[in-house]
């Protein structure tokens, strides 16, 4: 089989973690869960040498000095440093261009969580397998929940190594239509997690948003290399629209497929979904810092280090950083973003 | 009339306010309730020239520089320093031995909000004329709720002036018999706050206390003046037993009065009393600092500076104070006192 390379999604920054998360220390660069940062978990995930080769990393100079920290000088890793925000076709388009035609792409965000990383790698097996067969591979993550917030995969025939067709896309449901997908069984989440041969990408690419590709050709052929870093031509780049790698290329290509995927994932989209990832006390609570809890359940604490007390809740968080403290009920964690605080960080 | 003599009783220090209220920086010396502190407050209700003389502040060497910074040099002011703490008949003892036998003394303490000064006044006014006829009179303060915490008095006859015999001192109450006061409408809390003559007040301890009454005639008079402080012997005090006022001398005194105020009254034993006492919006909520409320109701947010977002809370005060943050339901407030933290500042 064809070497894995793992390319590393390092864009976006995002304010639902507030105040934890922000504009200069993003999601990613964070330990949400344990010790290692989700980009940290991330590149360890594909670490392993016997499957994977060194990774691509494609992230943009907002979080060029981060991502250099945390590699921690993995041996031949390349950082694409991109000129702007491009979203995902653009940034799969140009790890494509810089690796070889034969090479297969494990595509990863690095702001999720995987709690099963056993099972990620049996998937991203799976998923590999396909893709040399010229599929273009989706983790179908399994739902867990009538999630709305995620677009979700119709799982169509089977086509051999536990993969499947993908016979539709849906993009976010609303509650009713998500219980029915989650009620059906033949719908999982789609959690941007891919497998595509190189050579294969790029003849879908081309078929389906020749623009883009020409583009992205354009801007890695006048690019620069500096050390490990590659620098794609920002002129060139800057034409190129902003897409997402499934608008563009996955709900147009007739070799879309999926592998299922149950390893205990979140996109830890809120303060919420982080509390259900994080280890609990018997009575729900997860802390971190100094913290004293009297009479409280399901309450999340996560403390810089200043002392914090809470009595006699249940289903709230508490979030201190810095000069901020955020307190907020479950149910609440999805409006944060948009806290004055927040938005104008 | 004879000279009315506020006589502010400062001790205790109290945990159930944290982090606010710190060993350091006890309450009646935070700026609870509006800009004042609560002995701001209590020397500025006495502070009328026409109805009162100076005050005699009764304090501890721990609270003496917080005192004599918050008197703002009131001319005429007397501070006894105790060399140790030993209760009100003590503290009260002091001051009287150390003004006219005519004297009315006017005994408040520090760490009350008022919020009704006029109906303070009236209180007040009506309790010096029964002093002068030889009645020890308490405060009788309107029942508002069936509190445990306080004791109460049970009005006897009536003597004049709006004021009537105090039939009996009941200790704190179980909730039964706080509910039963609370229905019968004959009881009013004993909020500690009393006026005196002083003559009449000395006869009265040394009739049931004489030892008290020895041991801090010996205090004062081996004591010294410092200005406009006086420090008594420190050997004679340490002989005093600590007991309350109420113990020993209203409960035993034929001569116990009352007279009743309805003066918006806390004794902000906790977070919810202060919550209770402060100016709310129409939502029931009440912040000082930068705080941003989302979906809130009935929330207190106490902020130092620190930026606090509460986001979908009810019933819940939220405190931070240096390092310190305290989340609590509002009946989670009576715990605040048990915390390590709090227990061990």
């Amino acid at each position: 089989m064809n070497t894995v390379v793992p390319v590393i999604l390092c864009g976006g920054s995002g304010t639902r973690l507030w105040p934890r998360s922000r504009a200069t220390k993003p999601k990613p660069f964070l330990p949400l869960v344990g010790d290692s940062t989700l980009f940290e978990a991330t590149v360890a995930r594909c670490g392993d040498p016997v499957r994977f080769a060194a990774p691509v990393v494609v992230t943009g100079t907002a979080h060029l000095a981060h991502v250099e920290a945390q590699l921690h000088g993995v041996a031949g890793a390349q950082v694409i440093v991109e000129p702007s925000a491009r979203n995902t076709a653009a940034a799969i388009a140009l790890a494509a261009l810089r690796l070889p035609e034969e090479a297969i792409m494990l595509v990863c965000p690095s702001d999720h969580h995987i709690g099963d990383p056993q099972a990620f790698a049996a998937a991203a097996a799976a998923a590999a397998r396909l893709a040399e067969k010229d599929w273009l591979v989706s983790f179908g993550i399994e739902a867990k929940a009538p999630e709305t917030g995620f677009g979700y995969l119709h799982r169509g025939e089977a086509i051999g190594e536990g993969g499947f067709k993908v016979a539709r896309f849906v993009e976010k449901p609303d509650l009713a239509r998500a219980e029915q997908f989650l009620a059906d069984g033949g719908y999982a989440w789609n959690g941007g997690i891919f497998a595509f041969k190189v050579a294969t990408f790029l003849a879908e690419l081309g078929a389906h948003r020749p623009a883009i590709l020409a583009a992205a050709r354009e801007a890695v052929a006048k690019g620069g290399e500096d050390g490990q870093r590659f620098h794609p031509d920002s002129v060139a780049f800057a034409r190129i629209d902003s897409e997402s790698v499934d608008y563009a290329v996955m709900e147009n290509t007739a070799r879309a497929a999926m592998v299922p995927a149950d390893m205990a994932w979140s996109d830890i989209g809120n303060w919420q979904a982080l509390h259900v990832a994080l280890d609990r006390d018997g009575m729900g609570n997860a802390t971190r810092g100094p913290v004293e809890l009297v009479d409280c359940r399901n309450v999340l604490v996560d403390s810089d280090g200043r002392n914090v007390a809470v009595i006699g809740l249940e289903d709230v968080i508490v979030v201190v950083d810095g000069d901020d403290v955020l307190v907020t009920t479950a149910a609440g964690a999805q409006k944060v973003g948009k806290l004055h605080r927040a938005a104008n960080q």
